[in-house]
């Protein structure tokens, strides 16, 4: 084809990073391939949503193809990138390798164990849809297996989740959990009480949202104790086994453990061989490229780079698109010959929200919280959600959700198996079929 | 509690059967106990939907002691039984045993592979959540890996979907995914042309659709090839393998393999050590009850039970419906003292969707194909969804889908493999990668 003439960019990652960066440089005469392991991209601050079964998968996410259909000088594939041949400038990827004059990495990150990758079963984070359904299974198995329990023994056992973490994911879950287990559930089992339910977040730092202000990480938390979740800081999490967390010398009961303490970037920097900072970040230069190598950039959560404050930029959605945009118009500058320029962040605000008509905003020096706080956030990401027709789906699950407080994709799929829940009272009843099979032969 | 001195009742499985035995049941002054191994109740008639990428499942699922919360004389369970104890009136779960005074059996249908059992993995059917995401996900990877195997050749594979049975199931999805590559996928690849996909719908028979009349069958097959579907009839698969299914010396080969060519009752049948028929069900008194035990009810697609005409009843909503409602007043005349009745079914007609616009109703003697059939079906199935909140749902998604040819639900979730693609492109890359690594220690 004609097109492989033009200047070829690769690009990994469908994130915000990367599927701003792909729309943005796909404007120039140039030949665009998307690298993505998913066929689809994932609005990642309503994960907790769908970990929550307050949102189905999908109507969070879209096949990264028909978000970029329109635009005929990109190709999609669904390929996972395993490796860099930065001589003969080829990305490798499981099946095949391709060759580029400009490489964007968005490959973003991942949870973050410290070293106990063994405790990621135990202890899922929320990164991909695979992990919030896989959170919902075992947050409404949770109440499944209690009920049943309490059926056989008719003792009520102490139902009792740990979120390790206070960042915003943290902070979104627990409120979300306690909302769940106080509102969604009640009247709905006949042994249990949901609404007893203990909601703990454990916080290695002093205070909630450390991102935040000092006043709004207190707001944050008073709102936290009115949705029911008990925080708790300073409290650095020292082990994860089936059914407890160990801080220190005490051993905290989980019926589910959920892990937001952390995020490493994706291990592909790894592979470029260059200098990355303790979280595993690529260090780039002010115009976002490599040292080394100027027609290679790398945005969004796997780069290293100050704000002009001298601070690291944080991870997050507005930090990827804006460098994004600005790798994919640095391409630009390179073809007409134009000098290139550094990259600024403009900070337009953090918003986190905590649950039910609870949130903090920072726009400035401005400071929000509580229900219009809410009211920002939910008008904002429903305005940012990718697609027409979710976000008229979203807004009737929301509307619902909010005057029922009902949560409408509670589906346990898969295994019906939890970490840790005592199956001690399994024995009897196989034994009982046994006896009742040797009856029967008799 | 004093509710125990109450009559107890047991209900196996929430599909349509057991979970209107459980409503019906429960105006009565008895303790209801319904165990089903999932959390919610499927409806079925909407599963293709959620297979090809229209719907998602929490819109045709729903939770079910949600369905059930208000009535409080009904305890959920989340229990798979495994066996009876029919002498001590007891049911036998994996976990515990239930006692009970009257028990009703609705544990339903399964595939049936005719003995093959090993061809399961490389062709799913149709019949839990589990299974329609399953099957989407290998319908939609088909289009990425050719896609994929397309930008590394530079030849376009050839993809050709296998649905093997012309029932309800297999004619609706022959349909469906007729459409989605027709339509639905069009501009959104940029080397393979998903409109070339083939769509093959394997019938034994002579006809598809054999529960409806000949001129019905005629109309179906017709609107199925305007569709683009080839319909084969009298074609018995004798051997599945991966990438191809066997029709007596011929080879079809397959991207994709879909199996709706039989349904077996469910195993639970088997350990009531009674009379079965062929397919497994278990042959049922006029009054639904087991001739050796009066108090056990079998209902649904696991009782065999001849209709007013003389001919088995069909494994269908409708009958399972009735049955469960015939069976929870037979519990109520037992209870009051009077005499038993027998079952008599109401066929209120039989509808099957055919794709966009598509389909053949037969109601009594009146039989109707086409636009108005596809209304009917299509109101009916929204009426009866299960939750306020869903119908909406379901509603905007198929009106959207309805009017830009698009589906909503693209998410290929789990993993990126599919059983019989060609995978040998893959070597070269890898020797590739092993070169590099070679090059780079060098």
């Amino acid at each position: 084809m004609a097109m492989s003439s033009k200047p070829r960019v690769v690009i990994i990652g469908a994130g915000f990073g990367g599927l701003t960066a792909a729309r943005e440089v796909a404007r120039l005469p140039v030949q665009v391939t998307l690298l993505d392991r998913r066929n689809h991209h994932t609005f990642q601050p309503l994960l907790y949503q769908v970990a929550t079964a307050g949102l189905s998968p999908g109507e969070i996410a879209a096949p990264i193809r028909w978000i970029l259909k329109s635009q005929s000088n990109i190709e999609v594939l669904l390929e996972e990138v395993v490796d860099f041949d930065l001589q003969e400038k080829k990305v490798i990827t499981r099946e095949q390798s391709f060759e580029f004059d400009y490489l964007i990495i968005a490959s973003g990150a991942t949870h973050a164990y410290f070293g106990h990758e063994e405790w990621e079963p135990l202890a899922p984070g929320l990164k991909t849809i695979e992990d919030a359904l896989e959170i919902r299974r075992r947050v409404l198995l949770a109440f499944e297996l209690a009920e049943r329990q309490a059926a056989q023994s008719d003792t009520e056992p102490a139902l009792q989740f740990v979120v390790v973490g206070a960042g915003p994911t943290g902070v979104e879950l627990a409120g979300t959990l306690a909302e769940i287990a106080r509102h969604a559930m009640t009247h709905q089992f006949r042994k249990i009480q949901p609404q007893q339910t203990r909601i703990l977040l454990l916080e290695g730092g002093p205070r909630v949202l450390p991102a935040y202000s000092e006043e709004l990480s207190r707001k944050a938390e008073q709102q936290l104790n009115r949705l029911g979740v008990e925080v708790r800081t300073s409290q650095i999490v020292t082990g994860v086994e089936p059914g407890a967390v160990r801080v220190g010398t005490q051993k905290i009961s989980a019926s589910v453990i959920l892990w937001a303490a952390g995020v490493a970037a994706s291990p592909l920097g790894g592979k470029l061989h260059v200098p990355m900072d303790r979280a595993g970040r690529v260090f780039v230069r002010p115009d976002l490229s490599l040292q080394s190598h100027p027609n290679i950039f790398v945005i969004g959560d796997l780069a290293a780079l100050n704000g002009d404050n001298g601070a690291p930029l944080p991870g997050v959605a507005q930090v990827a698109i804006q460098q994004g945009k600005f790798a994919a118009q640095t391409i630009g500058r390179d073809l007409a010959g134009q000098p290139r320029k550094n990259f600024h962040y403009h900070d337009k605000g953090s918003l986190a929200t905590i649950g039910r008509a609870a949130a903090v905003a920072q726009i400035g020096r401005f400071e929000l919280s509580g229900y219009f706080a809410w009211l920002a956030w939910l008008f904002i990401h429903i305005l940012f959600l990718i697609g027409f027709r979710n976000r008229i789906v979203v807004m009737i699950n929301w509307a619902w959700a909010y005057l029922t407080y009902e949560r409408g994709a509670r589906l346990i799929t898969g295994s019906n198996d939890l970490p840790g829940w005592n199956s001690a009272q399994r024995q009897p009843s196989q034994q009982d079929a046994k006896e009742i099979s040797i009856r029967r032969r008799a």
